[in-house]
């Protein structure tokens, strides 16, 4: 059965558009904010947690997962899902992105890509190939090709070999997975590379959109270049590709970067930042970020986000939450996570209905507004 | 009104007992545990978490919530119940075992304890007024006398010495404690101290009881001394408490302590050991401890416990959280606290049920040999 995205509706003042995404009978609402659940778990938050802030999507990263617990567990037990008790759908990245920010001493070939673990040094060797039996084993509904990912700021002559790569091991890794039975359940994505140059972003996208892939993503994106520029390559590149599937930006995650993208059509989110920066004191509200050490806080009664219906804003005070990170209790971290998971489903909440009701220009102004104090 | 204690039966085999605390409109059944919440948290838990172990009745430490969030922050949130988020019932100690235990610097005289804070330095003065009216601003429904604790090793002088001086505290804690409102809601308990000489412990014991305090507790015992000594001093300084009110073992804990206490007639228990020992990876089950880092618990699908109607055993394998604590996810310490603490209520269930069938001699023999293969 192939993937169905339905298109509800699009814009008349922009390119976002409304959808939903059937997922092996799992409904997903988009555009889709994904939370990111890297080692199989959304840190600092059980499922059920995960599951109140409503999210139905989420990611794991296959890189991470092979090195620890490793696919012979995982297999043993039969998938991921399993593993961690997660009943909603799930999301794998191929590894190429982990493979060239975190491993050691690559040694990148067209057959594939020899590292080093960052964990403990052991010698791996990713090829399109395993990197889809890979996620075979840890079987999330949706999966990734193979990738190569550059630097933002990689030559023309190194991008455009990285990308004819990208395309080759695309091209691989859809052979190998088409002739699984897995594909039957499971849907591989492709992935446009082409790092900031439009020509190798537009021959990217035509390429792997003539391969017809059921979903793609852009890749490369959101590694340390400016707003600008991410915007611009995003706006180009998404002239190129089709209409009736869904398009994933891959982990992006700023609300600016969110809403940008919304703007150009893009469906599919995700990003570590609502996690990572809970546990860093960083609350996210409507109005903007609150940084829930700072000493005003102390005896500050109110919650983080009035209206929040998130679990911590229905039950503790800023006092308390700053109290909890001072005397550095586990308690912060699931509560602040809660609260940011549960408000970036918010914002995508409110980003569709914006949307639906086709105000999502005056609600992208609004939100750069009242969020960044910036005037667009 | 008096704080209620209804005691339904008395063992015909041995002083273990049934009983209900009825406090400020919460039942709580005895013999309980109450899971520690040192700093506001029961740690890697939310007070919902807390509460679905069915837990109703928890202790917050005096000595760390003066030391931070500090008093004055209490008071102005109205109390550490409302704070936390805790709606059921809660119990502080007096900070007496924790300035001896933690604390700097002691200077120790009848009229309180000099030390500096073990956080900071800052310093401090303790005085039996002064720890009443910091328990009134915390306002547990349960507070504690400030107490003097020795170590185990004290010599008969200095034990001598410290019970006169906790005699003395008591009297001054309960008089303000008395002519103070909150004692209308707030129920003082008298800590019975005299380290290991049964002489001491006698007459601490009848001193207080003659003073009248809604309930006692047992203070100074699983200081280091040998189990057989804890039983041995615990037996004979039950038979000065009085049978109609509730009597409290303080800090203790382990299975087997909590056993023979209940034999000798104890209704009430705190320790940190389910949550502290979850974090460093030890599950409690009826048969003994499982150590889940053990590399035989990687593949291993099977639950801590079969039959264990906790949220982690129903949800997770000993694979799983063996992988979450390789990896060092905070979701390691939340699922294990979350069993041990389950466990040690189930525990309570299972002995008041078998005092209930007047069993409660062939319930211990039973679990002595499942918990921990020893003969009784």
């Amino acid at each position: 059965m192939p993937l169905k995205f339905n298109l509800h509706k699009t814009s008349s003042q922009s390119k976002a558009r409304l959808g939903t995404l059937h997922i092996n009978g799992i409904d997903v609402a988009t555009p889709v904010f994904m939370p990111v659940g890297t080692k199989a778990t959304v840190k600092a938050m059980t499922p059920t947690m995960v599951e109140e802030t409503q999210s139905k999507l989420i990611l794991a990263n296959t890189y991470h997962l092979i090195l620890r617990p490793g696919l012979e567990v995982l297999k043993q037990i039969g998938g991921v899902k399993k593993f961690s008790a997660w009943n909603n759908a799930m999301l794998t990245d191929s590894g190429g992105f982990q493979v060239f920010s975190l491993a050691k001493l690559r040694k990148i070939t067209d057959k594939g890509v020899m590292f080093n673990s960052h964990i403990d040094g052991q010698k791996l060797f990713f090829t399109p190939k395993m990197v889809i039996e890979a996620q075979h084993i840890i079987g999330a509904d949706l999966i990734m090709c193979f990738d190569e990912c550059v630097t933002h700021d990689a030559t023309y002559q190194y991008s455009k070999e990285a990308m004819d790569r990208t395309i080759k091991w695309a091209k691989e890794c859809k052979e190998y997975h088409d002739s699984n039975e897995n594909s039957e359940h499971q849907y591989l994505g492709g992935i446009v590379q082409g790092a900031m140059f439009d020509d190798l972003r537009e021959y990217c996208a035509k390429t792997l959109v003539d391969m017809d892939f059921p979903f793609y993503s852009i890749g490369g994106l959101s590694v340390g270049e400016s707003d600008t520029q991410m915007h611009d390559i995003l706006s180009n590149v998404m002239e190129h590709m089709p209409t009736n599937k869904a398009r994933y930006l891959m982990g992006v995650g700023e609300v600016r970067d969110i809403l940008n993208a919304v703007m150009e059509g893009i469906d599919m989110f995700d990003c570590v930042m609502p996690t990572r920066n809970a546990r860093n004191g960083e609350a996210f509200t409507m109005a903007g970020t609150v940084r829930i050490r700072n000493s005003k806080h102390k005896t500050d009664e109110s919650r983080i986000e009035e209206g929040c219906d998130c679990y911590t804003c229905q039950n503790f005070s800023k006092a308390y939450l700053h109290h909890l990170d001072k005397a550095k209790e586990i308690l912060f971290s699931i509560l602040m996570s809660i609260h940011n998971v549960r408000f970036m489903q918010r914002l995508m909440t409110d980003i569709r209905k914006s949307i639906e009701e086709d105000l999502f220009i005056e609600y992208r102004k609004n939100m750069m507004k009242r969020f960044y104090d910036i005037d667009v």
